[in-house]
């Protein structure tokens, strides 16, 4: 914490010119398109690289980390860095639009939610209108957890042709794309096919808070027009192939708190005479799920749609194998073999993580504390027909159950932190048709159509309130190490994935429906 | 740990001055002693309340926090704040012992240790001589922990008349308070009745490391003339009568680190499909106690000495009850309501704690994380006659036992991180006896003679490499929150003990056994 808390110190200056010296001898990807539509755009796309890497590099030093309270003066500077870039480009109307304040639990009880970034490119009725979302806040990351490197800070990898930070992939590469793409289009001398709404948000990685309610007071106002939503807040399968996503699980975060004795306890002045929290915290934690990732909290399996012949077909054909799984955890401890097994596990079957403990000691070394209250925090992964309201009350009775077996007299709170729905979508329409031939021109290969295992719980709001259809469109890679230490994507994804929104925009907007 | 590292920015003038006005509307306590050969220094006791309380302050302003290794140069800073006190007492032959490098697991492979004081003041053959032993390291601290104040500066509570800092009562406040004896004999005119040797370490809180070889090396240098040990490093069993303790217990803390995938990963990409060793390590964790207290892990309970008619009937005598259990512990979940229960599970049969978790999420909010290494960490409580490497084959046996029943392909790895065996002394010979005496002059009651739960592992060596006895002798009491949130020291505390000390000194100087 100490070194995130330092990197705010760092200049800009610094940093950038440790990364300038090599913008100009990473070599330059080729345009890799062989229609002439596209020539100029990509040409200029390569061209642009380096500034794209530079304003990725502006952007990724801002240590917008959305789930420590600190850090939310820096949240709300990178908000502030984005208003500049788009007026910048030109971008109108642009708006940050404030969710109020944050709701428990939090430390502050006046803390405010990062605002939300609206902003219009181009307002032409003859026009389709596309609204983009993408997020500028990130996950916590410390040197400490075992970074390479400073990892609010880029570094531009030229042996291995990757650009390292957090939030690299995570999603300020993919949300500062968009912007990218409307320099290009301007310095090609090319018009922007589509009318282009952002909608740039900074409490993803905590649960999208307020913008549940944001999304369904704009439906009619500043989102009336659009008529597609494009989230690019995801990755591929593998490394190897691109992909369109048209289905994710959902989460539901959970949080288990043991409330003990009145202060942290010395063990050896307590330890045998007082109940201590810790261990009934873990006598909890260990009746949730076992070692095979099997949950044991009883009726949840009963939730699960029933796997069809026609949706096992569906999975022999994609690219993947266990080795791909293996090489992207860094380890040989798959919990399947079979590829059908992974991949159902991990887009069509739900799965519990456990994901570690608040209140009780957690540095190296040897400290004799009995913890006074600890809250253990979990989440389950949702998908088809599970009910959030009914999967809630299954977890907590299911908590309550087990602590009481144990006789304590600690007390309990299990409570749900945040849920966001699944979604799955249809991957035959306008805008997957459009995506798949931008992905085509760019890549050169069809894209496997899959399902993810991840979350992002807006993207079944934006179906509902504003009743458009909703594409996942990812750019970097699935050993990209999102939420891990280490963060990075690749530069041939970064430029990829800069021309496939491109091409995107312009088949879709050919397209004779919406 | 932020503000941690924070304090050590903040001037030692602001929080002197914060402190000075308070000094002087503190209620001075009464000089307490009909014994003529006291009075006078006794009130001299009185009358340097202020410079010791400012003292104090100074000492526990530095953050000398062993279990931190950012935090080292801190804990070496305190060993020369030491030095530079003890030189203006007139102290001689002061040495700062180096112990060397660290052994694993550290994160800094070339971490030193932190010095032992040796010090010495008088060298008349015809006095007895008594080595003092103290630490001046401290457990780990943070206002985010939930303290009123911040814990490295300290608070005079005129009204509830006590000084709150991390180390007012372990161990900064007793250990100074030999400085203070030495003091009040030079300011009352009169001679100290023994030599009194130093051994300051500044590791204790971190299981001491380095020191028993030390104290084997000076045995027949240094310490060749020490004909008895005193140490005051524990509490009062209750709140309201003084004791003298002679017996502890061990404690052995382990550690069981689960490996993983090669980084943290994403819930959602591999939730369900990777074997997660946070899933694996409460599975390990919840086998080892249950929530009434009981070990599980088999062959403990057969180590452990019966307790005997004759032993049962000491329990009976001593002023303890439930209440005074809750009150301290700021709670009502004792595992027992009868005071012989308690104590006995307190002093004389051993105990499990559950710590933490090292390397799992442990902030507030909602981390979606698989973390890839998590480390449980957790201690036993040993008395006699448990024999410590047996215990640690038990437990790291029984840990792989339980693990490998998970059928999980990750890896396990049980270690013993240190251990310190328990102690029991005679508490009728010649220093329990003249500590018997001063408690009785300066307190006006017998004290109560007990045991402790906890531990101080270097008692034990003391006795056997300088064979002499060991006194151990508390200055605070039992709810002073020792190694918990808002540590106090009792200013009656504080000036009773500096008193106790100097009468301790002088009956035992007279005695005419060592």
């Amino acid at each position: 914490m100490f070194l995130l808390k330092h990197s705010r110190l760092v200049s800009r200056t610094l940093s950038v010119q440790l990364i300038q010296p090599s913008y100009f001898r990473i070599q330059m990807s080729t345009v890799s398109t062989t229609n002439p539509k596209f020539q100029k755009i990509f040409k200029k796309v390569d061209e642009l690289k380096p500034d794209f890497i530079q304003v990725l590099a502006e952007a990724v030093e801002i240590p917008a980390v959305s789930a420590d309270e600190s850090l939310r003066p820096m949240v709300i500077k990178k908000a502030h860095f984005l208003v500049d870039k788009l007026k910048q480009l030109g971008f109108e109307d642009i708006q940050l639009k404030e969710l109020g304040v944050q709701p428990p639990p939090v430390n502050d009880p006046k803390l405010q939610l990062p605002p939300v970034v609206l902003s219009r490119y181009g307002n032409d009725p003859s026009k389709k209108t596309v609204l983009v979302y993408g997020h500028y806040d990130v996950q916590p990351a410390s040197i400490e957890d075992g970074w390479d490197s400073e990892p609010f800070k880029l570094v531009v990898d030229e042996e291995k042709q990757l650009l390292k930070a957090r939030g690299s992939t995570d999603d300020t590469g993919p949300l500062t794309g968009w912007l990218h793409v409307v320099r290009a289009h301007q310095e090609a001398g090319i018009e922007l096919p589509v009318n282009l709404l952002t909608c740039f948000e900074g409490m993803e990685e905590s649960g999208s808070l307020g913008l549940e309610k944001l999304i369904g007071q704009e439906a009619d106002k500043y989102f009336k027009d659009v008529d597609a939503v494009c989230i690019s807040d995801n990755y591929w399968l593998g490394t190897k192939k691109p992909v369109l996503t048209y289905g994710l699980r959902g989460c539901n975060y959970y949080q288990v708190t043991i409330n003990g004795p009145g202060a942290d306890l010395h063990s050896g002045i307590f330890g045998g005479v007082i109940a201590e929290p810790m261990v009934d915290l873990v006598q909890v934690l260990s009746s949730l799920v076992d070692s095979k990732g099997k949950i044991l909290i009883k009726g949840i399996d009963e939730m699960v749609a029933p796997v069809t012949e026609k949706e096992m077909k569906l999975y022999e054909d994609i690219d993947f194998s266990l080795e791909e799984l293996e090489e992207a955890s860094g380890s040989k401890t798959a919990l399947y073999e079979k590829k059908e097994d992974i991949l159902m596990h991990r887009w069509r079957f739900p799965s519990l993580s456990v994901h570690g403990v608040e209140g009780a000691f957690s540095s190296q070394g040897a400290k004799t504390v009995i913890p006074a209250k600890v809250s253990g925090k979990f989440s389950i992964r949702t998908v088809p027909d599970m009910d959030s309201a009914k999967l809630t009350k299954l977890v907590i009775d299911h908590c309550n159950s087990v602590f009481e077996k144990l006789g304590s007299p600690n007390t309990i709170h299990a409570e749900l932190i945040h849920d966001g729905n699944y979604w799955v979508s249809d991957p035959f329409n306008a805008q997957f048709t459009a995506a798949a031939k931008a992905t085509k021109e760019v890549y050169g290969v069809d894209p496997d159509f899959t399902r993810e295992g991840g979350s992002i719980p807006i993207t079944l709001t934006f179906e509902e309130q504003l009743k458009t259809s909703v594409l996942l469109l990812p750019m970097g890679r699935g050993d990209d190490g999102a939420h891990s230490i280490n963060e990075k994507l690749d530069i041939s994804n970064f430029i990829g994935g800069i021309k496939t929104m491109v091409a995107y925009l312009h088949y879709y907007a050919e397209s004779p429906e919406n």
